[in-house]
C-alpha cells in the first residue's frame, strides 16, 4: 500500500463540512446556472463578512485559472509582474500566467532564499527600465504563505505596500495557502490583505479542504467590473457554480476553515519535531504546514522503499513534508518510525 | 417562487449515483493529485469500453474550457476551423475559442437554420482561399446534438468525414449533449464518434447530471500526446482530480448516463405533445431534450409572470425549454396549465 | 514578359518624391533611431496639418499591423469587432487580428454585397447579445474606401457615427485606400474621419507609392497614451525609423500624395469606359482606382494567355483591375487591345 | 548640435551600395507583390551561396519580429526558451517574445556576466523540471555576437549543440550583429551556424547597413514549412518586399557586407586603443563594433554635456559606445579629444 499523507495538501478530500454543504446544495432540485443562485450569493456575503469589507467574489475551479486570470485583470500586454523566482507562478504552473496573459513577462526579484519578493532586487529592475524597450511593470504579486512555507510579517507587507504605492503598482496575492498563513499568523483576513494594501487575493479552497473550489476575491469593487467576463472567456466560469461556492459555506461556517488549517499548522510543528528529535536538519523555519528537512540520499530511499510519497524541493537534499486538515498524529508517527529503522 | 425547471439542463444538480461515487472518493483519506489516481484509471478503462476503443481521456471542469483546448490541441494558430453559425462555440463562448486558441479564426458554414454544418459552405470557403492571406482550414466542429436539439445522422456525419478526409481536415465534436444524442439516435457511442471519424470528442457531463465535469476524449492517442501540457497550461487541470472522474464511476456504471439522458429526452417530448395539444406551434422538431416552440407575446409574458424561467432562442418568437435527468411530469404539468390560464 | 499592371495597386514602386525624401534622409550619417529624429517630428506635424488638429502619430512597416494593433488598442479582449464580411480584415489577414488581439471575435455585419458594413446588422448582433457568455462590442471597423472600391457617403459615416455614439462604440478605419477615398469624395481628410468620429485611422502609405509605410493616426492622443508599447511589442517598431517616415514628407508635400491618388482613380475611370466601349458589363460602380468587371471564361483565360495577370475577386465571373499612381494610358490601350482580339 | 555618432549602430543610414540596389529595384515599374518577385529570389539564391547550402529565406520588416516569429514557429505555447539573461530577447523587446509565441516562458540560463548562456545552467533547469507542471524546454537561443559584443568560439557553439542534440533541443541564432560576428570570427557564415547545429538565423541587415530588412534564415526547409503563414499572421509580410530584398542585392555583392562590418570592427578597436591611451578602463574585452568602458560620473556628464549622446549600459559605471559601418577616424578622434579635455 502507498502512503500519500505527505505528498502534498492536494491529497487529502474535502472536509466533512464541506462536503456535506455541498450535499445539500446538490439536492436542491433546479438552481440558476453560472452564479446567480443564492448559494454563491450567502457566500459573497460570508466572504465579505471575513474581510470586513464588501468585496467582489469569483469563484473558479482551478488555482491556476485563479492566478493566471487575476494577474491578466489587472494589467496590459506590456505590463510585467514582479514575482519570486521560487513563487508557484514562475515555477508549477507551465506557463500558464503567459498563457492567458498575452505578452507577459514575470520579473523575478527574489530575496537570497527565493520565495519571497525583495523591495532590493524590484528597484534594480526599475533602474533597468528602457522605456518602449521594456515590459513595464505593473504588478507585485506575493505567495502568502511562500512555496516554502514562510509567511510575510505585517512589516514586510507594509513595505511592499509602500514601495507599491510610490511607483502605481497593484498588488496581487497568491493565497493557495492562505488559510494556514491566517492560522499561523494570527492575523485576521483583513490585516493581511487589503489593509496591506492587496488588490486582488486568491483565496485557496482546494488545499484548505473546500474540495474542488478557488475564490478570487477583489477588495476594490472597480477593478472587478470586467472580471466575470475574463472568467468565461479564460474557461473558468462553471455551470454548476453551487458545486464551487456551496463548500464554502461549509467551510466558512464556525471558523471551520482556520480550524482545519490550524490543525494542519499543527500537525507540522509535530512533525517538525519527530524530525528534529531523529537529529534531522530543517532546511527553514517551518511557520505553516509544510517541512522542509534534509535527508540523506540513504534516508529518502529508505522512507520510498517504504512506500512514502514526498518529493525534493531543493537540491541537493531538502525534502518536503505537506501536512492537511486531515493529518494524523499516528501517521506521523508511523513516518517517523520508518523513518528511524 | 422561481421556476427553474425549463430553464437549462445546467440547472439542475448532479444525479444521485454520480454524487455517491464522488461522496465514496471523497473518503479516502489521501489519493493522488492530478490525476495520478485510481478513479481516473477506472474512469479511462469505462470509458474506453463505452467506446469499444483505447482512448485517452481528458477530464476538465468547464466546457468551455474542454471545447477551447481540444480545438487548440487540432491546429496552429493561422489554421482556422468550420463552425455552425448557432453552435455555442460561435455563439455562447465569449470568444474563449479564440482567447485559447491565439490566432483562431472560426469559419461559419451553416446550413440555413444555422445549428448544422453545411458541406456546400465549407466548400465555399475553400474556394476562397487566398493562400498566405488566408487562414487555413484544418478543423471542422460539429456539435451533437445542436443547440436547435438536432441530430446529425450518421448518413450526414459520412458526409462531413468524407469531405474531411479529402481536405485533411480534423474533426472536433462538441458533445455537450452527447449523452442526449446517443439516446435519441439509437447508435452507440462509437458508430456516433471515431467510426465516423471523429479525432476527439467533449463529452459534456455537466448537462448528464454528472456534476463538475467534462471529459475530452482522444480516439487516436497520438493527437493527445501533448495535451496533458494543454491542459495545465490552459488552467484546466484540477488538483484533486478525483472530484472529476468518480461521477463518472457512478453515472457509467449501468448505463445510468444513458437512462438519465433518455428520461430527459422523454420528458421533452411529454412537453413538447402537451405545447401541441394546447395549439402551439413547434420551431423544429424534437429529438433530444429541448423543446423549441414559438409563443406569441402575450403567452410568454404571462408565464414569465408565474415565475416560469425559460429563453427566448430565436428571434422573432421562438422560446425554448429544456428538460433534464431529474424533469417530473407533474412540473410539466405544472408548466401547461399555467400556460393554459 | 509578364504584365502585373493591373494585378494590384501593390505592384507599384514609391513615387519618385517619396523615394527622393528618402534618399535624402538615408543621406544624413546619424540619426536617432526608433523615432526619436527629425523626420518623424515634422511627419506628425505635417499630419497634423493635413487633419486640421493635432494628431498622434505612428508609422508601421505593414499595413497587416497597423489594422491589427489599432485594433487591439481600442479593446479588451472579451470585446468583439464589427467589421464587414468582404472587410481585408476578415477575408485577407490570415486571423491576424486575432492573433494579435488575444481572443478577438469580428462580428460581421454587412450589407448585401458584403464590403459595407450595415447598422440593422450591427443592431441585429447587439439583440442576441447574452451578456457574459457573449463577446461585447466594443469597436466598429470601417473600410474606407472598401474592398469593392466603394465609398461610405458622409451621410453613411454620420449614421454610423451616431450608431457608435449610441451604444459606446469606438471607430477605427482602414484606410489602406484612404488617398483614394478622399480623392473621389471631395471630402477633406478631416472630414472623412475625426469629424464623423472616427477614432483611429490607419492611413495607408503602401498603395499610395510611399514606399513601405503606414500611418496609424489618432485622433484622441488619450487613446494612444500606451500604442508606443503596443508597436514595439508587436513587432512594428522599425530602429531606421526615417526610413518609414521620410517618404511621407515627400508625399505630403505640394499634395503630391493626393494627385497621385487622383490619378489612379482617373485611370480606372478610363479602364472602366473601354470595358464599357467593349460591351463589358461592371459589377460594382468604380469610385476609386479599381475596376470590377463581369469577364466570360474565354475572355479570361485569352488574357492571361497573354500574360496579363488580375484576379477574379467574387464567384463566379467578377475580376479586379486595380490602377496605381504609374499606371499609364497606353498600358490600359494595350490590355484593352488584347481583350478585343 | 547632437553628436548621434556612438548611440547605437541603429543610427547609421543604409550604405550607398545597399540603397542603390533599392533605387533601381524601384525603378522598375510593376513588380508582383509580397515576395513573388526576382529580387527577392536572387536574394535567396545569393544566401544559399553564402551558406554554401540551400536555405529557406524571409525578410520581415523588424528585428523584433524576427526573433519572435523565428521562436513561435520552432515551438509549442507550454514549450520553453533558454536565452541569457542580457539577451535582447530577455532586455529589449517589451515581452514581444511572449507577445508572439502564446504561452512563452524564457529560461534564464546565464553565466556569470550574463550575455552568454551557460549549460550548467541550463542543465540545473532541466532538474527541476516537474513534468506536466513545467513548460518543457525545447529551443536554446544564442545571440552571436552578444549584446556585450562577445564572440561564442566554435567550441562553445560545439558544446551547445551537443547539449541541443542529447536533449532534443532546437537552436535559434540572433543575429542582430551576425556579420561583425562573421568578421571577427574569421569563421564562415556557415561554420557559425548550421555547422554548428543552428536550426534557425535571424540575420541583421539593420546595423549592417542594410536598410530596413532582417533576414529570417533556415536551414532546413522542412522547419520552415508553414513560416510563410506565421509571418503574413504575424503582421510581417511587406506587401513590397523589393524593398526588404533588394538592399541585400547590393550588400551581398562583393562581399559588401563583410568588408561594412570589418570598418565597424576596425573603428571599435580604435575607440578602444583611444580609451586605453586616456587612462580608461575597459568592462569587457571589445570584439566586435561595440567598447564597453567605465567612466566616472563626471567623465559621463562632460561627454554628454557636449551633446555625445551614449548609453550607460551595465550599473553603475559601465557605458557603451557603438560603431558602424559608416563610422569615421575624425569622429572618434572628436570623441576622444572631448573626454580629455
Amino acid at each position: 500500500m502507498e502512503h500519500f499523507d505527505f505528498a502534498s495538501d492536494n491529497t487529502a478530500p474535502a472536509t466533512p463540512e464541506a462536503f456535506e454543504a455541498l450535499a445539500q446544495a446538490n439536492s436542491e432540485a433546479h438552481v440558476p446556472s453560472y452564479g446567480a443562485d443564492r448559494y454563491t450569493a450567502q457566500a459573497e456575503e460570508l466572504f465579505s463578512a471575513l474581510f470586513e469589507r464588501q468585496v467582489k467574489l469569483f469563484f473558479v475551479p482551478t488555482g491556476t485559472g485563479a492566478n493566471a486570470l487575476a494577474i491578466s485583470a489587472l494589467r496590459k500586454p506590456f505590463e510585467s509582474v514582479f514575482a519570486a523566482p521560487e513563487s508557484h507562478l514562475e515555477r508549477d504552473e507551465t506557463a500558464a500566467p503567459e498563457f492567458f496573459s498575452h505578452g507577459l513577462k514575470l520579473q523575478l526579484a527574489g530575496d537570497s532564499r527565493g520565495d519571497k519578493l525583495s523591495i532590493a532586487a524590484m528597484q534594480h529592475w526599475l533602474k533597468l527600465n528602457r522605456g518602449v524597450h521594456s515590459a513595464q511593470p505593473r504588478v507585485i504579486s506575493i505567495t502568502q504563505a511562500t512555496e516554502l512555507g514562510a509567511l510575510y510579517s505585517l512589516e514586510q507587507l507594509d513595505a511592499i505596500h509602500a514601495f507599491a504605492a510610490q511607483h502605481q503598482l497593484l498588488i496581487h496575492m497568491d493565497g493557495a495557502r492562505f488559510a494556514n498563513a491566517v492560522a499561523a499568523s494570527g492575523s485576521t483576513p483583513a490585516a493581511l490583505t487589503w489593509q496591506r494594501g492587496v488588490d486582488v487575493l486568491c483565496f485557496g479552497g482546494s488545499k484548505n479542504g473546500v474540495g474542488l473550489s478557488e475564490a478570487v476575491v477583489f477588495f476594490d469593487p472597480a477593478r472587478a467590473e470586467d472580471f466575470a467576463w475574463r472568467r468565461k472567456q479564460g474557461g473558468q466560469l462553471a455551470s454548476k457554480m453551487r458545486w464551487l461556492s456551496a463548500p464554502w459555506l461549509g467551510a466558512l461556517k464556525h471558523d471551520h476553515w482556520l480550524q482545519r488549517a490550524r490543525h494542519a499548522n499543527a500537525m507540522a510543528q509535530l512533525l517538525r519535531q519527530g524530525f528534529i528529535e531523529r537529529g534531522l536538519e530543517l532546511a527553514v523555519e517551518t511557520q505553516i504546514n509544510g517541512v522542509f528537512v534534509r535527508l540523506g540520499e540513504q534516508q529518502a530511499a529508505a522512507l520510498h522503499l517504504k512506500r512514502w510519497h514526498f518529493y525534493k524541493f531543493l537540491e541537493p537534499d531538502v525534502y518536503r513534508f505537506m501536512c492537511a486538515w486531515n493529518t494524523r498524529e499516528d501517521r506521523i508517527a508511523a513516518l517517523l518510525d520508518d523513518l528511524s529503522t
